[in-house]
C-alpha cells in the first residue's frame, strides 16, 4: 500500500519535495459497514494549490504529514456495506493512497458502461457540475443573451462555453495562445475568441464582438481580464466568479477596477461559486450532462498519465500547462 | 414660477454652476385631465449625481437646459383630473419646479394627518423603501447575524440599522463623525459605531466589534471603507451595493481591492441595488414600515432647508455630509 503525505508546505510554485512516499505492508482490513478500495484515476486540480497553504479558506487545509487528497475514481475490493458490492466503482473526495478504507459516506457509484471512468473525474465529475451550476445557478442563462467566459479553454471554461451554446446563448471565450482560441471555436463551438495576450484593449474588442453588451461572465481568472469584462455589462448581469487564478500568486493585496459603480448602474449580481454547496443539485446535473455528451453534444480534452508515482508531478506540471483539459492520473 | 434647470454636466464635485435659476411669469393652465402642482416638499439624493453624468446608466441622464427631476410632495392646486382634489399632496418623480403640470401618472397620493408630509420623501418613501427592500431582499437577515452599514448616518442607513435590530442582528455602523456615531448609538439603536475618519484601522476595528465575522454588508459608500469590510466577511456573506458616493465624483475610474477572491473563498454574494426594480414590493414594505413606526419601533432624522432657491446647495452639501439623516427642501 502506498500514499503520498503532505511533507512541508509549497512555497510559491510546489515541487516534489513537498511531497513523501510511504509504502506499507500493512494488510487493510473493514469491519462491519466498511468498504475497501482500490484507486483506479485521480484528479489533479488547480485548487489542490490553495490546501497546501494554511491560509483560511472554504475548505480546510491539508495536515502536514497526511495524506493529500482530492477527487478519485476507486473500486470497491470487498465490502461489509449492503450499498456497495464488490466490483462496484465510485467517485469522493479520497486519499492519494493505493488502498483505502471507507464506510461509503460522500462517496457516489459511477457505471463505466455509460462513459470512460475517467469522465466522471472530469465532464461527469467536478469539471462538469461546476461548468453545470455555476451558469445555471448563478448564471441563470436565457436564450439570445451573450456570455464572456474567461480561462475558456480551461476544463470547466471549455465546458462552461458548451453548454451556453447548447442554451442558445452567444458565447465569447478569452484565452492566452491562438492555438486555444482557434480550439474554442472549432472544437468547442465558441462564436468568438479573444487572445488577452496578443490583444492591447480587450474591453474595446468585446464591445465590437457584443455590441449588445454581456450579460453573464463567467470568471475564472480576475484581474485585468475582468476589468474589461466589466465595461461592457449589462443591466441585470450575473457575473459568476469561480476562481481568480490570475492573483492567488500575488503576495501584496491584489487592486483592480472597483466593482461597486458597475454594480450599482447595472443592478448587476457577483456571486462566488463553490461547487460542493450545490450537493443535493449533482445528481441532476449529472444526468443533464450524460444526456447531452451521448447525444454528442459535449465534448471534452484529457491529460492521462500513467502511475500513481506521477501524481506529484502530474500536479506540479498543470502550473507549466502541461496538461490539455483536465488532468488524471491513471493507477 | 420657478425652476432649476441643468446648466451643465457637473466635472467631479458638484457646483452651483452647474445648475441654471429660470423664473417665468406665464400662468399655467391645465387641460382636461390634468392637474395643476405646487412644490412643497423637494429630496435631493445622491444619487442624482449619475444623472446629471450622460454615462449609461440604468436611468437615462437629464437633458442639459432642461429641468432637474427628483422625490417631491406637491399640493394639488387646481385639477380637471377626477382622481385628484384641490388639497391633496401627492408625491412621485417630478421637476425641480414651484408650479408644474401634470397628468397624474406615477403620482401617489399622500396622507399628510398618518406621518408628516416629508416622512413620505423618507421613511416611508424612497429612503425606507431602499433600506427595507435592499436589506431584505438581498441581504436576507437571520436574528443572530452581523451587519455592517457605511453611510450609517444617511438616510437610508439609519434606517437599515434600526430594521436590522427589529430583526435581531448585531449592528455596527460606520460614519464620519463622532457627534454621527454618538447619534447611531443613541437615537437608532446601533450596537457600535466606527469613525472612518479618526479610526486609522477600520478592518481591524470590524475585527474587533465583529469577531465572528460580517453576515451582511450594507454598502452605502464603497472605496476603501467597502475594502476594509471584505476582509471581514463570513462564508455565505452578502453585499447590498445601494451606493457608491466615495467614488461618484471621481473624473478617473477608481481602483479598490480586487473583490474576487474574497467572494470566491466565502462563496459571498456582491449585488447592485436599485429600489424601482422592486416595485410590486412597494405596498408591502410601505405597511410594515409604517406599523413599525407607528409603534416608534423606527425613528427618523431629516435635515430640512428652506427655500427652493437652495435646492442645488442642499444637493452638494450631501457631498460634505452636511446632511444628518435624510436632507429634503421645504419650499
Amino acid at each position: 500500500m502506498k500514499t503520498i503525505l503532505l511533507n512541508n508546505r509549497p512555497q510559491g510554485k510546489p515541487t516534489t519535495s513537498n511531497f513523501e512516499f510511504v509504502t506499507e505492508d500493512t494488510e487493510l482490513t473493514i469491519k462491519d459497514g466498511e468498504i475497501l478500495l482500490e484507486a483506479a484515476y485521480v484528479s489533479v486540480d488547480p485548487y489542490l494549490r490553495g490546501r497546501m497553504s494554511d491560509a483560511k479558506s472554504y475548505v480546510p487545509p491539508f495536515q502536514l504529514n497526511e495524506p493529500v487528497q482530492s477527487g478519485v475514481i476507486a473500486k470497491v475490493t470487498a465490502t461489509k456495506n449492503d450499498n456497495f458490492k464488490e466490483g462496484d466503482y465510485v467517485s469522493g473526495l479520497l486519499n492519494w493512497q493505493t488502498q483505502q478504507v471507507s464506510n461509503g459516506d460522500g462517496l457516489n457509484k459511477v457505471d463505466g458502461t455509460k462513459a470512460p471512468l475517467s469522465a466522471f473525474l472530469g465532464i461527469l465529475g467536478m469539471t462538469g457540475l461546476t461548468a453545470y451550476l455555476g451558469l445555471n445557478e448563478i448564471g441563470k442563462p436565457k436564450a439570445g443573451e451573450t456570455i464572456v467566459v474567461s480561462g475558456a479553454a480551461g476544463a470547466v471554461g471549455s465546458v462552461v462555453g458548451q453548454i451556453a451554446k447548447i442554451l442558445g446563448l452567444n458565447v465569447i471565450g478569452i484565452a492566452g495562445t491562438d492555438e486555444k482560441i482557434d480550439m474554442l471555436k472549432s472544437k468547442f463551438g465558441f462564436d468568438a475568441g479573444i487572445n488577452y495576450n496578443t490583444n492591447k484593449d480587450i474591453n474595446a474588442e468585446i464591445k465590437k464582438l457584443a455590441p449588445n453588451g454581456v450579460d453573464i461572465y463567467f470568471d475564472n481568472v480576475g484581474g485585468p481580464i475582468s476589468d474589461a469584462v466589466l465595461f461592457n455589462i449589462n443591466r441585470f448581469a450575473r457575473i459568476i466568479i469561480c476562481g481568480a487564478i490570475s492573483v492567488y500568486n500575488e503576495t501584496e493585496t491584489p487592486k483592480s477596477v472597483s466593482v461597486q459603480p458597475f454594480l450599482v448602474k447595472n443592478s448587476a449580481l457577483m456571486q462566488g461559486f463553490i461547487v460542493s454547496n450545490y450537493a443535493d443539485k449533482f445528481p441532476g446535473a449529472i444526468k443533464q450532462l450524460s444526456e447531452w455528451l451521448a447525444e454528442e453534444k459535449l465534448t471534452y480534452t484529457e491529460t492521462i498519465v500513467n502511475g500513481f508515482e506521477n501524481i506529484p508531478t502530474a500536479f506540479i506540471d498543470l502550473f507549466e500547462g502541461k496538461n490539455k483539459g483536465k488532468m488524471i492520473v491513471k493507477i
